[in-house]
């Protein structure tokens, strides 16, 4: 393997490391009361997870010259955003769920409302993360909860889950499913590299640039997920398959080739996006590589 | 009826106007997709209601020399946390209720999955809506957003509603009952008050002063709820009653009389505060003895 490539392994799982344990620090004890809540927020957000989300908003502060690690507690926020989704759609009257990240889902573990409120309490919890951000300005703190809330709200995941429930129909198109994906996925990778931005307080056109660098990865990751949820069994993504079987997705809509070539084109869009930023050969696009590659597609 | 009387009703009543107009202007268009999830949005957040948590907002901030309405969004935001608690507590998985306002439950009408997304979007709304605040500076913006995390996390409602479900019973004693009940509903009552503080440039001990009279409020604000819904019916209330039946409430633990007198206490630490706050025969002070009065104790 290719000396280089090992290094940002490397700096990857470092950074994976800092992530993990700022989020640890950023929970309520699982002692405190009320413990059950405390125990199901640390259960659902401290599982094995890639950290895609704070590592894409750290890579783009520094790509931008943050010498510090100004972006940790949004880029925890973010993650803590995902969880709260990850809970929520779990729910047996939503997903109906077993399985996430290879153990069985918050409400199977903790019951229904234990597991709704833990969610609402991990949402909550981001904000006022964001909102007592150390070393940043009240100004860019409040960007950043904006960010956040436009990447939950009805043209983010709240608005996505409830068309995935109730519109998604063979009838759907490749460009609904993919402004379908674009809410559901897309959101929380377009707040990352936006909060990257705002950290590093980067100009307004940059910081659309890292949208769509966000957009363009969040799309090719998700037809990575579709593809892999079609195929794969549940040991090797940790998560129940088959669940979104009778539910078009662009893999099924498109076939696994045409979906394929999707991911390639959107792959190939945040290639050109990092030459923009004059990131390609930078930590921040090597970063995007790894994750594009991950999907091994 | 006393003239005063007569006219504070009346001050009341416009700004009920002005916070249900600007609830249903801060809403997405019901007709805009996701339309499902807008029109739960609406229909639990716009139901009729005495809107009582920004009104307390407002009175604070004009108490304190505002002369225009900088408090009224983040006021909108309290009532939409306020909403969106209403639609998660009536879930089948916490207290499974049918009515509330009189109106079929958010959950009956629109689903569980729907009404729960509505909810999370009502709780997300709120802080975009304190981020986008008009005319308010970025630190108070996000000093309400940090007042407003409270209310709701784990020792605010969240907290509350997980000891509610999990740990009411028959051995809670009276302090631990009261303390449930701050967490349920006087958290929001604190953050009403706290943000009308904030609004208005006060210093941190009149906030605390703030703080203290709005749990004050909201205590006994609880009790008087709690007492009604053990003797009414469901058409006084125009919310199921009897679902706390079995759960012991400061209204089977220390009978019909010995709770009147614990909301009493609380009115008459209302009193002393707004002696300090020198509001008692302000508008303000009107205001708390208007809500008092409602309880009919």
């Amino acid at each position: 393997m290719h000396a280089a490539v090992i290094a940002d392994r490397a700096a990857v799982g470092t950074l994976e490391a800092l992530v993990d344990q700022r989020l640890s620090d950023l929970l309520p004890a699982a002692d405190q009361p009320p413990a059950l809540l405390h125990q199901a927020m640390a259960y659902s957000l401290l599982a094995r997870g890639k950290r895609m989300r704070p590592i894409l908003a750290l890579m783009t502060s520094a790509h931008l010259g943050c010498r510090r690690h100004l972006a940790l507690d949004a880029g925890c926020a973010l993650e803590m955003v995902h969880a709260a989704s990850l809970i929520m759609d779990d729910l047996p009257a939503m997903d109906d769920a077993e399985l996430r990240r290879g153990q069985p889902t918050a409400h199977r573990r903790f019951g229904v409302d234990v597991a709704l409120l833990a969610s609402v309490a991990l949402l909550n919890r981001a904000f006022a993360v964001v909102a007592a951000s150390p070393d940043l300005p009240a100004e860019a703190r409040i960007q950043i909860v904006a960010v956040l809330a436009d990447a939950v709200g009805s043209q983010g995941l709240v608005g996505g889950q409830v068309l995935d429930l109730r519109a998604r129909s063979s009838h759907m198109r490749e460009s609904e499913l993919e402004q379908l994906n674009g809410m559901k996925t897309g959101a929380l990778f377009v707040a990352a590299a936006a909060i990257g931005g705002i950290v590093a307080g980067a100009p307004a056109p940059v910081i659309e640039t890292l949208k769509q660098l966000g957009r363009e990865l969040g799309l090719a990751f998700q037809i990575a997920d579709d593809i892999l949820d079609g195929v794969e069994f549940a040991h090797a993504t940790g998560k129940d398959t088959g669940k979104d079987v009778g539910k078009p997705t662009l893999g099924s809509v498109l076939g696994p080739a045409g979906a394929r070539a999707l991911f390639h084109e959107h792959a190939a869009r945040c290639r050109d996006l990092l030459v923009t930023l004059d990131a390609q050969d930078a930590a921040l696009g090597r970063f995007i590589e790894h994750c594009l590659a991950q999907a091994n597609l």
